[in-house]
């Protein structure tokens, strides 16, 4: 059970933002923005940082979740997904998202872990200032996102279809609409 | 230096903003809301959670520019911020906000670390679910905050004056007006 009175059954993050919209409206349009505007990442690829952030601080639901999404957007490629959880530097992402997962990881540890050397890894490797930026904004927003659906107890579902639901709708929708506010 | 090419000699996240203003104004919609929206914590007593986190996180520009509109906030009682930051629990807050900035330090560690017992204790202080809510969810975008800050090397400032202006502004304008994009 929640730490606090959520409406029930409703799982992860959406149980809190319809608790409080009033900053759960933000956080949507946050990860609106991050995972789905504008960007030389593909969606899929942010989606994939998201899940290996969520993948390091063990928290099951975002991580379950944003791997359904990450592997509905990578279509064919789906296997990238559980290859990077398993095993970074063996999976088969380019150069440059491994570098940029890299960088992604050193955020979850800490803001400070990330050293000059890894940066300019990642440019070696062609990544962008807009694609460092989007990495480490990913991963702190994930640091957050991880901590509020755990630090809560919200509700987390433990059933692999429930997920792959879920990561349809947020492959096909984004996170345009935030849950309707409890009462409505 | 920043890691990325951000404006110079703009301080901590304002520069990060500055360079990308499509996820930027959703983090500053979030603070306004969540710092100094409606809600029964005070803004001096949720300044203090964020520096609180923030000093725990070690981010210098987070820690010292919010423990310097916290410090405006408690007005007369400013003395309230460094006693809590050199040793919580002997500090002069209620217990109630003992008991909040003891579950934002668990936050600030992981979301699986707050207990049922922390929250229990949180409750017999009389602390209500809206403010278990926003001091897990302000300790949760602190753990943000700060990794995007120091993920990215923003510039941070040394001299303590210019702390103490910022937090004036803070203090007195919020976070409503995020600041101008590049070029502009």
């Amino acid at each position: 059970m929640a730490h606090i009175q959520v409406p029930e059954n409703v799982p992860g993050i959406r149980s809190l933002v319809m608790f409080r919209p009033e900053t759960g409206t933000h956080l949507y349009a946050l990860a609106q923005a991050l995972l789905r505007g504008p960007s030389s990442l593909s969606p899929a690829e942010r989606e994939l940082i998201a899940t290996y952030v969520s993948h390091r601080n063990e928290c099951m639901f975002c991580m379950s979740s944003h791997a359904a999404a990450a592997r509905c957007l990578y279509g064919t490629e789906k296997n990238t997904v559980d290859e990077v959880l398993k095993d970074l530097q063996q999976s088969a992402v380019s150069d440059k998202l491994k570098a940029l997962l890299y960088i992604a990881g050193q955020v979850q540890v800490s803001g400070k872990s990330v050293s000059q050397q890894d940066i300019d890894d990642a440019r070696a490797q062609g990544a962008t200032d807009d694609e460092i930026h989007d990495a480490v904004l990913i991963a702190a927003s994930f640091s957050m996102f991880n901590r509020y659906v755990d630090g809560l107890a919200s509700y987390t579902p433990t059933d692999a279809n429930e997920y792959a639901a879920m990561g349809v709708r947020m492959a096909e929708k984004g996170y345009v609409t935030p849950p309707a506010p409890k009462g409505e």
